[in-house]
């Protein structure tokens, strides 16, 4: 069972306010780069994989999708994420995406928002993704960079010039990465991005777009700490086709 | 034009000593890695782009391919690589990559080893090589991992404990890096994972398999030195279907 850190009252509080919690998508600097992966929503039915309070479950009726389900192992985030959402298009569901059994060909569109670094192996998520996608349908996922989580100590070093670079270390020993954010002991695991694309391709998708996230000049512009994400990328976003 | 740094005098002393260029591709710790991506060459026509010393042409001819065009800008390794090539399936000429014009459809394979990352417009180039395959053909690569490369200070970081991280910096700004590896002034470019992939794609290819080359627990016990190239990944290597 994956470590149901969202359900910590230290983390939980902690999550509640950043930015993405309170303000939703808009609140996310990589939410762009992600909706210009995003086919038409207008008739489809999308399962999105780690959906926290919601935000993107609404986001994907309100323009079209004619089911979303959500699922999520915290029961703190299904709990606001139901009671947030009046809509008969979307179905919430506590569920471990370590063990997730989903419907055989039964969406169009797959989607996860920085979900899939906590789980373990996956090998078998992927594969289940695969199974309960149509031919012809799509993933879109985005993950902690294997780059920012492979450091021992993940964090900038600053030189004597105020030069600032990140620490890369253990990069090809993957596995398990213990870090404190929002609270202590949070359990994540590391892989490469070759590994992360070639579970991809042998769980029978195909790699259309790869993305790694950096802010524009406009978003800069209106919040220059931004500017750090220039230097070593935060995110992978994929867009792959089943 | 691209640089041509592999005729300075100095640059061509230095390489020439490397392992990999007094051992061939046993003196490449990723060669295991890349060959257990080939295909069987038997019956291949192969073009190798940026083939150095010819040490590729000379395996790939000796494993059943029926030609192997081998392109290189160097005079100097061009005319090594005829020097030390007996054989009338292998083919050598001094070919800018920046410039080349492939025949369409004359090529089952293609293979380039670390050359890639000097070549400015790759957009260019990957829409040649694919023009240049026959459907169902193969392209496998290498080029130095743009994690190695993004940094403006390309070295390792040793703190007060001997802990060693590698120096990212710069990752998103893709272009020119100028470096003095054997000679001053090297020039390469820089450009994301994601960009490396998606221009791919954008050229027709399918992902089959991405490597970002790590020592064998063998290698490090033969080589103890490599073991710094866990921490981080040196290269990166692509194989795609046409």
């Amino acid at each position: 069972m994956a470590q149901n850190i969202y359900d910590k009252s230290e983390f939980f509080a902690g999550y509640s306010r950043l930015p993405r919690s309170v303000h939703g998508l808009d609140g996310a600097p990589e939410w762009p780069a992600i909706r210009a992966l995003l086919p038409s929503f207008a008739g489809k039915r999308i399962v999105d994989l780690g959906c926290g309070f919601g935000w993107f479950t609404r986001w994907a009726s309100a323009h079209g999708a004619i089911h979303v389900l959500g699922l999520d192992l915290s029961e703190n985030m299904i709990a606001r994420a139901k009671a947030d959402t009046h809509d008969p298009a979307i179905e919430y569901r506590i569920v471990d995406l370590e063990q997730v059994e989903l419907q055989g060909a039964a969406f169009d569109f797959a989607y996860s928002s920085l979900a899939f670094h906590y789980i373990e192996d996956f090998v078998r998520l992927m594969k289940s993704v695969h199974h309960a996608l149509v031919p012809g349908a799509q993933l879109v996922f985005s993950i902690e960079h294997p780059i920012y989580m492979a450091a021992t100590k993940p964090g900038w070093i600053v030189d004597e010039n105020g030069h600032r670079t990140w620490p890369v270390d253990s990069y090809s020993i993957e596995g398990r990465r213990t870090t404190d954010w929002l609270a202590d002991g949070v359990i994540k695991y590391h892989r490469t991005i070759a590994t992360t694309l070639n579970t991809l391709v042998g769980a029978g998708f195909a790699i259309r777009h790869v993305q790694e996230f950096a802010p524009t000049a406009d978003q800069i512009a209106d919040a220059p700490d931004l500017a750090e994400e220039l230097e070593r990328p935060m995110m992978l976003i994929v867009s792959a086709g089943r």
